[in-house]
């Protein structure tokens, strides 16, 4: 057996199976223990996956993914992540013009919940709603799994609500610790993350809010900056300042992005939207407002452009430690004079750290799996020193011998 | 051996392979038998897969589905189905705007058939087009098998025609033995295929057609409602008849409700369209009448007004047996001030049946896989019988042995 | 093991993996060797799937289509090949109406590479823009690989871009191989590559250039024939010219289908857009110049209807060798009086030829597997022998027995 992955699986075998048949909605409802499970197991995942061997635990079984916003990255790591375990994988296609609530939700989720294992969820567009969606479709599912309509309750996965993302602070997480040199390694350094300026529109407040609350939990410095009326939904910032409290970290809140990135060692400057045209974009969707939502978005524009100076330059990154600091982005970035005449981030600072966005991006597929193998294995160390000792090749005529 | 799975399995064993390389349109095409074992190999992979075990057959392979109408639950049910047996799945996307026949049918089948095994087909909204499509179809795959282009003949599955929709009725079926004891203790029960009423415009004969023609043949006493113009088709009524005088069973229609669900015990309260509407809207589609097509759509929906106390309520419900008859739905119900101002069923009944109808849902994604699986195989009872001997996890390490 | 899989599998042995790890974008940059152990090992995987026989190598992994063209054959055939050997297939959906270059391609192909095998790309539309994209993504992947951002470099697969369409042209290559006795026997034989009236606009020139370009360079008598206008792209011709040269066979381009015809071992009647007009569609679109583009297409139109004489008919098909030219096409071929009023060949002469159009494009997803096996698999003739000498039934219980 590989040395490295050894090693990381004298860690796994300390692991107990805290996340076993259990949503996983936010970060800041499960265990540093659960999340440190993740992290382990995402790693040991990669690792595997690098040595060319099979991490496949399924011989048959279903992902469905419902996407109620775009995506390219999360709903691509979703397949990626579940195929590298054997699952195949199914997107529901919904109209994404109504907040469905009620029997609608109960009844779509008991009928795709047969024979499924997860049920990954994007819904990250309107305030207040994503979360209390997952929250429905977890408690249809619970259901049917307690009424025995289904012998199996998949589990839900959040891939991005109103509140949290937490596939991408974990794969952020992962980064950071390969960075650092490990999770320990990351007490005592400062992360910034910032506000920044896009020309467009309605960006979710998870990203920002699922990097504060994961970070504090871990020693860090976190400090979070944003012009007036940028703030994040209360309930997280809450979430930072107790995690801070609790590790010996910080957490604090400031005005402008040269003040947050004085002496950081991470920066993580990103646009996203006011809550409180969040907020009333809720309701006036809700309302069917039409004219309303022109208007409003109108007028966030017009905000969001008094705040073109929020760019990330090669002049703030000269205030970062050693003028030296990790530059992240959950992308796609908004690059100035590259995506968009002025945008997050000056066109040097970004061609000088992208392919490090690319490695921070690598992690999510493999977090998508270990989330998985955490929720449905109830020793998922086991399982992982097994595919370690079986060491089949991902790739070769490894199909059983005809029967005798 | 799971004693329950061993039990099932002695009966499979006197199955005959009758659906061996046949396509499976209309439930009125096949023998007793073969209908008998479609039932019992959807209980074994139930049970197996409630057990945890894998019932996967196919290294690969494709199953492909056309879905000319919308579908969430059969569109689910196919792939989940599919996927139990190791089958990947594949949607060919076609404009569902034309109805396309000749040359573009033959060659479309011939090129999605080589390496298929399965081409499931859902084409239920022009009455007298749909069932010919799928024939159109098969007639392709099997010119294609005996000319040799493809050395392998992918079966066709009806996942919903103008005339029959056997993936539903199979369920239903399934759903009603496991509620009554058996297909046997069926005999004598009465059953009410009601029309009611519904704000929206077009449904499928399909459903009620099915479910007579299927459940005449069981003994039932089945029992036909609808007002005045929502006639079937006459084939169904025909194979209706002709089932009930075979089994022993009776088969009657009445105009009302009430008359229906007289003693049942069993109620099936659904809306549709008038047979007439529907052949009406087939010729002003074919020739392109748009016009004629919305004003078709007001009249349909005022007649259908007319008809608001076709609803199943509490009141209706007192008049089956002992006031307990089953409640069964095909899913999604118009429910009564849920999903619809006035529709098929009030809020009270509904929401009493409620997990009942999911519990329906639940075999149809076993019901595929078990048409592809007495289709595909010539010996399905061995079949089953070597996945409960082997009995594999379904989800564990179970790779094979790296190669000496 | 089989007798003609043993015969074929000899063939193999002599060749060398100068595909592996080697993206696959046009058929001239491949040597004669590389071309034909892909059609050596595609003959092969037919052979094994005929003999019920599976192809599976890889235990899990991705195969990710990028169509930026409306697709049916190509995009079954790459899901049909991927699943032939394993690999699930993932379709990056992706806005069709602009042309996207730099950062966004750049990251897009980064972000879809983890755990992906092979990254298949239709990009037919824009002259001077397929194959760039193209490149513009294996630049990206390449990129991500040496820098260690993927430990794993998916290899790009061309599933028809501006310039070249080779797994249709292997297909062809194949299906000729079969019809004339080996790739030997098509030394003489005179193919006319011909230009075809078609009611429709903009066809790419792919097909007929990546025909001329593969068969040149097999001592074919190659013919091209096609109206004033409708040359070409000069690399194509001069490819096709050098490989005539180099093979002693020959390449001509003539004025009319006819004289092509005459004496034709094969023909390929088919239509294609001018060049010119091709050319100038990519200009305006990136000049977003719509009303142009109308005007363009009028003119388009206006200028094939000058050319309604180029239907392949019966007396046309009299002229080839004893009248009985084996005909080749595509598809979907416009037949007259079938699919459009006036096109590209007689109903008679397509009726006649149908089947074989249908053998034609079987080999497609045999060429798309050959080509997964060859550029991720180092020795290509070791894998298929061993799953010749395994001969695992594709579809049976082939489960691997509990673990002890």
């Amino acid at each position: 057996m590989d040395a490295m992955i050894r090693k990381e699986l004298d860690t796994v075998a300390a692991l107990e199976g805290k996340l076993h048949n259990r949503d996983f909605l936010l970060t800041w409802d499960h265990s540093d223990a659960a999340i440190r499970s993740i992290v382990v197991v995402a790693s040991v995942l990669r690792s595997l996956a690098r040595a060319g061997l099979s991490a496949r635990v399924f011989d048959t079984g279903l992902g469905v993914a419902i996407f109620r916003d775009n995506s390219t990255r999360t709903r691509y790591a979703f397949r990626a992540g579940c195929n590298l375990l054997g699952l195949a994988t199914e997107e529901l296609e919904e109209s994404t013009s109504q907040i469905a609530h009620g029997e609608t939700v109960r009844e779509t989720a008991a009928m795709i919940s047969f024979l499924t294992e997860v049920v990954g969820i994007r819904d990250d567009i309107f305030l207040g709603e994503g979360h209390r969606f997952m929250t429905e479709v977890a408690a249809s599912l619970e259901e049917s799994a307690q009424q025995s309509v289904n012998a199996h309750r998949p589990v839900v996965l959040n891939l991005q609500s109103d509140l949290d993302h937490p596939t991408q602070s974990l794969a952020d997480l992962c980064h950071l610790a390969s960075v650092f040199g490990g999770i320990e390694a990351l007490r005592g350094k400062t992360l910034a993350m910032s506000w920044a300026y896009s020309p467009s529109y309605g960006k979710p407040l998870s990203v920002p809010q699922g990097v504060i609350a994961l970070m504090a939990r871990y020693g860090m410095r976190v400090v979070l900056a944003h012009p007036e009326g940028y703030d994040l939904v209360d309930e997280t910032l809450d979430v930072a300042r107790r995690s801070a409290a609790a590790s010996g970290g910080s957490f604090a809140v400031v005005d402008s992005m040269a003040a947050a990135f004085e002496g950081a060692d991470v920066v993580y400057p990103k646009s996203w939207a006011p809550v409180a045209i969040m907020r009333e974009r809720t309701r006036l969707l809700r309302a069917g407002e039409t004219a309303g939502l022109k208007q409003l978005e109108r007028e966030a524009l017009a905000n969001n452009a008094r705040f073109k100076d929020w760019e990330c330059n090669e002049a703030l990154m000269r205030r970062t430690r050693g003028g030296q600091a990790l530059y992240m982005h959950c992308l796609p970035a908004d690059v100035s004079q590259v995506s968009c005449k002025e945008g997050e981030v000056s066109r040097a600072v970004f061609e000088r750290a992208r392919l490090d966005t690319y490695r921070q991006a690598s992690y999510k597929p493999f977090i998508v799996a270990a989330l998985v193998l955490c929720t449905r294995f109830a020793d998922p160390a086991l399982v992982l020193r097994r595919l370690a000792e079986r060491a089949v090749p991902r790739s070769q005529v490894t199909l059983p011998a005809r029967e005798a």
